[in-house]
């Protein structure tokens, strides 16, 4: 009955595996390692072309880095205004670029793309104003939704016609992939990606983030922006190796997938309920579900773990109704079917 | 043969199996699990005093917001010429803080008491200079040397006498400690330490470095700087439980003490040897020797791994000689006494 | 037919005059000069309260310094969503502080009492999301209406109780002043203001814009401050100079009593026109027009001097209709009945 | 006897009387007006080639736009120890830019090619170092004496080598240059400066300084960053009136040449004097003497205005002796033979 944050999960087995293996000798410092060589090969295999790529602590510190590092100083990122660099990251973006961010509408934490074509089709009207430098979109999005990769296009194609760098936040792109059953290239640079936040940690990882830079000729500058800013891991193999071990034979997908099927069956069993409802269905591994206030409380007392969800940005036909909360279930590849169904033999 | 870094070893075999165990499980995410509550009554035990901690990834990020954040924007922070943060960090405390650092000399790395007092002797003169506002002393030393308590609290005094804060960069602090056979609590506070960057990657851990304050009221606002800075690691109990186990029954002084044997036993054959000399013994885990070009290109030849010093700022009497240069040599818990004799046999 | 700004008009004679003046003589530099320690005293006898103030050369520097110098990093700035600060200073919040922006709606250019409750009410969730710490409010708005002291007290109420810091951005406070009729007390510090920007440049100045702080104790860190970014006047009884003379026997109520004259003789002769349309009277110096495309380009055609109005942010009833357009019509001290004359005979 | 600042002086009468004609009429703001038009074209005419410029308020402003606008986050920004821009901006080079300033050594002021040379010379060691990317140079130097086009040469060329940016601090200029008797190409551009901060201030006007772009493609940008900054002066002729009467007809250098002279005049009274010394001549308008505390006391209450110097960094043989203190005296345009006279007939 634990839904509180894919956070909670650890690493997997086979993680945490590698990262014992690593372990063993000593081996130069600071990236200069086989296993981050050969995680650089796996990841440009895996998208598809040659690609740069620097593991960070956190998913803040990849996000803000990827995105102010394409932000000229009077430049400003565009996000949703649902977005996790937007809300939940404490203002990182504006402390690693000094860099405003204009945040954008759309139905279940998606960019509408009229909202992105208003904005940029205003004229640049000189030094007072900032210029929209960086656009940033999250996959799976805040809401549990995914963008599909045409949609990621139109948005790109809106973006690149007006000069903008385009980022994914990807703290859960390996979920939105495996609802996608597309190639990981696909949604980012055939998409018009430019930068990729791609995280692990929550899919598996105990502690991998990766930026993945799909024009490495980047990479040598955000070599010394990550050093300067307190994310160049000295014992670097203990990123690579978790990272490799998770991309390692479609791991990560398997991960992904069990996380995906458990929101998916909890979400069928709620719209079976009485005592829950949902509006959309999970397209990745959070479900959000709208409680009375009574069945909340006694869902907790017996145990269950949800955190509410800020209901702002929230389009009117989604909004709570009175006497209701709207819930954040997250659901990981830790997840049992056990659990999920204890859950809601225990909701009724 | 491989000197390069203690950077280049992994985690002691206790911290890897404490982090295996600690990844069963779900548990609360940053840093609101058990493991972390418990790490931080060991601190407070360590140092006898109820202190505050803040973990993060890097010694690179500890450093900058342990003394950045205690710097007022207009104010400066004083290192020595050598320290790290002020050397080999690419900026990071500018960064950080926008804050300007003034350097200091002093013999092998130690801060020149003179010097010090120069400096906070000048009389202020107005809003056109920064202020000295934060102190910060390495611990053990860039050069592998030590401070003695005494020597901490003759620059902390002249410091707090000013109104400054006093940081210590303790990277190394474990070492430093098992030479100086002093506690935890001497070595810091007792000697006028407000802030402390606790260093457990270079002595045993993969990725643990603590913030610990001395005074606790700090940490909240602490809290949001880690945060927005990209340090606060979601699954936090992967850095805790390897702290926690570093710290467990002294283990972390085990682990320093082998380490700084290493290097005084390489230290002692380097004196008996005639293609070597040294001109000050180590009093960590790092050895700085002066190698002519051939002995080190032929010791490189042989598998010696070792870095050239920049001797920038060192005394005259420490300056290479024509035909020579210095080097770093450092040892670290899995540096064995075979490799450290295989070395001196080669060398002769 | 010069409505374009009233940064257009240089300085009144009488500022001129003063500034002319003050220019004879060798006098002691960055404010130690006897014209600032007379302006300090006329402003606090203005304010009836001791103040300090800073004089600087922009109102953006003004605004940048006086919210992010009370708004800790994690801070966030509350506006509204129209505010000068927020959409026309290309940034600078965000570079002097690093501090996020929250911009809230409310009715024409005034911030809705409801919405920053609503804001302030959401509980604070921990190191996540920044803290919202300072409440900054444009008098008169950039739609050309006044907060009546009853309404900043509201707002400023809110506000305090929940540790924010109250900021007026006062670029055309004496245009406020000069329709409310109240002491500069009653619309700043009794109704809440902490620090205000104080405007002279848009009044009748060249360059000459104030930070007035009512609790002083704040003073000297700002002055490291103002030196910092740049904005400490060398010769700067330059500054002291104009604001004195502005600020004598009333003439910058004079002055600002012809602006808004000016303006509402404007917006009489509009509402007679049957080729042009108001939404709302000007309560200070500037007037929002609608005018068709037609009709627009004709006075421009005849030498009429205006811009259009970015209409984002409007309420539905104040949009444009088809084929219309909004533009601001800004009147200054220099502004003649005759030039208002003109352009409502050529308006027809 | 005032010898305390060029910055006490005004305005000259030409400056003054070009200001106060400036300001009739209504005008475009933010530079879009027809003076600071003709100061650009005026500047592309003095520096005999294309130019771009943005006018700013203070010297401060200037040199930390120019130089951080010319440095990547990383990059470190080379300088004399004893520069303005070093020491007496209260660390605006660290907020504009978070950029690390790297001090060199150089007798009287001047930077040590040797210095430089041995800096740059270094190899580049990875992310953990910054690269030393703008090269600063005082022109006149911050004690009184100037670099020829040659010197200046020798350091840009080393600089450029390397891929720095070469800046000119010329808050002093004009007396540089009245010194040198060379055009402003030859000490600027032609002996590789590449961006100039143009002080107009202490030479005369009372707020007038400029950024001078040798290279004009940058301007764009950089008036985004001088908006950002508060530094673009809203009713901008203000700055441009006064920049244009001062360029006009050489008039900048009969100031220069004035304000020189009386350093001169100074100097060479000094050195017929027994109760003073000099170590070397003025160059510009800035002489350095050494005064017993005895005579300095005698002096001051002979109403004689004046400084102590701060010896940080001055060669051992240009030390003050015993019972010695080195005092900074500036002349200005304003300053008269007779007050020169005055002081050297007191001094006796």
């Amino acid at each position: 009955m634990r839904f509180g944050s894919d956070n909670w999960a650890g690493a997997s087995d086979k993680v945490m595996q590698a990262l014992v293996a690593a372990n063993a000798d000593l081996v130069p410092a600071y990236g200069a390692d086989a296993l981050t060589a050969r995680l650089e090969r796996r990841m440009s295999d895996l998208f598809e072309r040659e690609v740069a790529i620097l593991l960070v602590a956190t998913g803040t510190a990849a996000n803000s880095l990827a995105t102010t590092g394409f932000c000229p100083p009077h430049g400003a990122i565009v996000a949703h205004q649902s977005a996790h660099l937007a809300n939940d990251e404490c203002g990182a973006p504006e402390f690693f670029g000094s860099n405003k961010l204009i945040t954008l509408p759309g139905a279940r934490a998606r960019i509408d793309p009229a909202a992105l074509d208003a904005l940029l089709a205003r004229p640049q009207r000189g030094v007072h104003h900032v210029v929209p430098s960086v656009l940033t979109l999250t996959q799976a999005t805040e809401l549990g939704t995914v963008y599909s990769a045409a949609e990621v296009a139109v948005l790109s194609e809106l973006a690149k016609s007006k000069g903008l760098t385009v980022h994914m936040d990807g703290a859960r792109l390996a979920n939105a992939i495996a609802t996608l059953q597309c190639s990981p290239a696909d949604i980012t640079w055939k998409a018009g990606v430019d930068v990729l936040s791609f995280g692990a940690t929550k899919g598996g990882c105990l502690i991998a983030e990766a930026i993945v830079m799909f024009d490495p000729s980047h990479a040598e500058r955000f070599g010394y922006l990550r050093k300067r800013s307190g994310q160049l891991v000295s014992k670097h193999r203990a990123l690579s190796a978790q990272f490799d071990a998770w991309l390692d034979e479609g791991h990560w997908l398997d991960l992904a997938r069990h996380a995906n099927a458990m929101a998916t069956r909890l979400a069928a069993g709620i719209e079976r309920s009485n005592a829950a409802r949902i509006n959309w269905l999970p397209e990745a591994n959070e479900l959000f579900v709208y409680l009375g206030d009574e069945v909340a409380a006694r869902m907790k007392a017996a145990g269950g773990q949800f955190y509410s969800w800020d209901a702002d940005g929230l389009a009117t036909a989604d909004l709570p109704g009175p006497g209701e909360t709207l819930y954040r279930f997250v659901t990981s590849f830790r997840t049992t079917a056990d659990e999920v169904d204890g859950f809601l033999s225990e909701l009724g």
